[in-house]
């Protein structure tokens, strides 16, 4: 996923590379309106296409937020699922799940399947 | 990516099923205090295994969040991105970025180089 920051960094100082760098994954989360998705999404392809001609780039999916169907919710009723989740140890680790589609996919992570 | 729910889901109608369902992807997020990487780790693979389980599985990942370095930041600076993300129609679509390096993988999206 691509960054889109409405302010650009500042100059910082460059860390020296330690051998190869490794793959990172940029995780944004954007908020859309309802009923801009189209405006959102024009915006979207053109920083998308900006971060696809950098060296390095290796693939991007852009997902949208989903109500979750019934395959989903099934494993999340069980009474191990339960179990697992409501042990006290789990406190300290506050969650927040979002289940999302793949809305569009460009390099490696394209699987034929995700994207329909 | 797995849900860690400390509350299990209160029981809900099922919808019905339209054809053959579309693949989902659940982004959970977890704060995990300074220092309990290992205890967190720990209770996340046990559900992960459960989940791991369940029909219909595919794959997931384990991220953890990163400091951003040169190579990444590097198209941040330029004069184009600067131009593109400062455009006022950005400002309709606020944004979250978070930089993450694989920590591990499972299934599909398990690709060799993202888990050295």
């Amino acid at each position: 996923m691509m960054t889109m920051q409405t302010t650009p960094e500042g100059r910082t100082a460059v860390e020296p590379e330690t051998g190869a760098s490794r793959p990172v994954a940029l995780m944004n989360s954007f908020s859309v309106p309802e009923g801009r998705d189209e405006v959102f999404l024009e915006l979207w392809k053109q920083t998308s296409e900006y971060f696809r001609r950098q060296p390095g780039f290796r693939s991007l999916r852009l997902h949208r937020a989903v109500t979750p169907g019934a395959a989903y919710r099934a494993p999340h009723t069980t009474d191990e699922f339960r179990a697992l989740v409501t042990q006290e140890a789990w406190l300290e680790f506050p969650s927040s799940p979002v289940l999302y589609e793949v809305v569009l996919a460009v390099g490696d992570d394209a699987l034929g399947e995700a994207i329909r």
